[in-house]
């Protein structure tokens, strides 16, 4: 007996009512309950009192992690290097090309300082300098990829930060080789086998094993969110990371199988992840579906897939390519594939998104492994005021000011006079004792 | 008769103690208490359901403002025109040049986009765009400074950010109309008199008369700075601003009078502001001290920055140099004055500070106004690992991929093989479709 075919909800951009479903659609809160963020504050308030004890016990409760010490929780540098060359060949060859482009990527990312005299000597700039240590956390259990580790740890890297620790949970005490061995080839400093808000704690405020860091990346569970967003001030942290999403823009020219690939590629990571299809060919989004239809059956991971596509995914069909290029503007998509004759001629148009994959050949699969752009991207909209993780988030600034007598003396009568406008007569009287006249 | 002379805290780096000391003096914790956090929450929910009604409300109960209509919040270009034009000669010329300096730094911090092509075609970038809105907090009352309606504004225009909607509260419904004109002459898009949590709420979400904004920065009090970490996520949110610093580092050659100056520019600004001065020429440190005594009684502020010098300013003797800048890194201070001689050859040490005031003429006071470089700058230890306020902070990155068929065949075999490894079939299967051979 046939089963009905699957169909993924379909949405027209001109009708009345595009706007709302779009909206809820879209609509993704991942703020954690105040039932979460009493338990994390409880984690946070421990790791801080009693350190490496308070640690490990968590990581004993939550994890089960048979360790009896903390020493037991750190993998040494000699386990990486096992574990990097316990890896088949071919694995570890395909790791090392893609650690090798992501690096040459980001050395494309490294500011330098600089800065500049003016006509009576007074010099202005920015001195560069990397952050001193690092966090990177690593999800565990499904989420563990080993190409996370390459895509946090090299940019830091690049940045020329000189200590890396980083923590991914072992449930059980079990690691995945293929993590150790990523996080050997991307160099990091010191690994711990450390997991949820306790591991966020030790990073931020430092125990007697883990040294404090001065920034915290990776994403994780809401323990994890909740915990980054705590400590967020004392150390700095990346985004928030929502559910992944991808959206393809085609122009009805690509084989619909391809498409339907890429759709399941997003979907299969969670049943939160989101896929949608903007297409101005209704015939050819018919086609797509088929393929969906086709293809599903034959996906490993099916019932993720499936769940994914029919609770956040939609085809929509719009006029044109103008309308199309709304869409997009709207919804700051974290991947953006315009499968498309000239992606080129889109992209003075697009303003928000992560990262564009431009054209028929370029798969978002591969933007995730090796291309060498970052995979760690903006996700629910957020393109719209953040960017890719990159070597500038490792990166900071320092403004430089050298006045010459001569500049101290022309712009402290500036100064003087705002300093007065204001009332701050000390900051005025401290510019007036370097003028001259 | 004579008061007991004024003595600030005296510090010896090599003292067995000075540790304890010091984390002591520089501990700052600006944690918002529960209670706090309980009227955010309702303030923001009550915003997101009634929009302008409940903006208003607020705005009536906590400014005690007499609008009476949302529209009355609002003002109007002609208004800010009018303050602009109203202001003396001499303090709207000092405000353009300071304009005009703070504009030419910044654009020095533009990011242009870049890409590179491979030998087999595949080229790989990054474009770089503005924000499209932004939303710039400006503080009211006592700290009601012009100097930061340009340093937050002109950056956001350099970037090219089209609207900038800035909001700041007016107590009894009065504004400074100095304020009003910075906003004129920085080129504000909208103002409105706002301030609070329930402005910030306003500018995240958007009600009927306000628009959401996708990024808001500028400094406020504790609701508000609770506010901006509660919004982070659905918008972009600059550093949580803690009280504003000082770190002085002379070889003893400036004159005492000067230095004690600076160091009551920074403490005047409030009672928790603080002034740290660093030396090796103890007999120096005592005529600094002798000059802040001297010069205490003549200043207009002498209560706050007798209680801020009491409570939070230290005079700390190092050994040497190198002590020094040990101390500086280890501090990571919003502003560092180097009042040396060679002040060059001591940059490539300092790792973390906000901004580099360098040699005897650079006043921190010039940097506040007119220099050119931002006055926003990370407070209570966090330039470790962030930058002063700047263009990069209104535009953000999108990663642009493009695989030539070529391109996309060799990297699909390298992604499928790293896909595989992580039980992401679909995403194997996606990159697959792509080989040629």
């Amino acid at each position: 007996m046939p089963s009905t075919p699957f169909a993924v909800r379909r949405l027209k951009a001109s009708s009345a009512d595009f706007s709302t479903h779009l909206d809820h659609l879209l609509a993704w809160e991942g703020v954690s309950n105040a039932e979460v963020q009493k338990q994390v504050d409880k984690i946070i308030a421990d790791v801080r009192q009693q350190g490496d004890a308070a640690v490990l016990a968590f990581t004993q409760q939550f994890d089960q992690h048979p360790a009896t010490e903390f020493s037991q929780l750190e993998i040494s540098q000699q386990q990486l290097k096992a574990a990097f060359e316990s890896l088949p060949t071919k694995r570890r060859e395909a790791l090392e090309v893609a650690a090798k482009r992501v690096t040459g990527y980001h050395e494309h990312q490294i500011q330098p300082s600089w800065n500049y005299t003016e006509e009576d000597g007074t010099l202005l700039g920015q001195q560069v300098m990397p952050l001193d240590r690092v966090g990177v956390y690593v999800p565990g259990g499904k989420a563990a990829y080993p190409s996370s580790v390459l895509m946090n740890v090299l940019p830091a890297k690049v940045a020329g930060v000189k200590d890396i620790i980083m923590v991914a949970p072992a449930p059980r005490g079990e690691l995945n080789p293929l993590v150790l061995g990523a996080a050997y080839l991307a160099g990091a400093t010191r690994v711990f086998a450390l997991g949820g808000a306790q591991a966020v704690a030790a990073l931020a405020y430092g125990t007697e094993s883990v040294p404090a860091v001065d920034k915290i990346v990776g994403p994780g569970n809401i323990y994890v969110a909740t915990a980054k967003r705590e400590v967020f001030g004392k150390v700095g942290i990346d985004m928030i990371a929502g559910p992944s999403e991808i959206l393809v823009v085609g122009d009805g020219k690509t084989d619909p199988d391809w498409i339907a690939m890429d759709l399941f590629s997003q979907a299969e990571h969670d049943e939160d992840a989101q896929s949608i299809l903007i297409s101005w060919d209704a015939d050819w989004l018919d086609k797509v579906e088929q393929s969906i239809n086709k293809l599903l059956p034959t996906m490993e991971r099916e019932a993720i897939i499936k769940t994914s596509l029919q609770n956040r995914g939609a085809l929509i069909q719009v006029e044109n390519q103008e309308q199309a290029i709304e869409l997009i503007n709207r919804i700051a998509p974290e991947h953006l594939e315009l499968s498309v004759e000239d992606p080129d001629a889109w992209l003075p148009n697009i303003r928000h998104a992560g990262a564009i994959f431009m054209g028929r050949y370029t798969a978002e699969a591969i933007g995730d492994y090796c291309a060498g752009p970052n995979h760690v991207l903006p996700t629910s909209g957020t393109a719209r005021f953040s960017s890719p993780l990159g070597v500038y988030d490792f990166q900071k600034r320092s403004s430089l000011i050298y006045c010459s007598p001569e500049g101290a003396s022309t712009l402290g009568k500036v100064a003087s006079e705002l300093a007065e406008g204001e009332s701050l007569t000390a900051h005025a009287r401290s510019a007036r004792y370097r003028i001259k006249d």
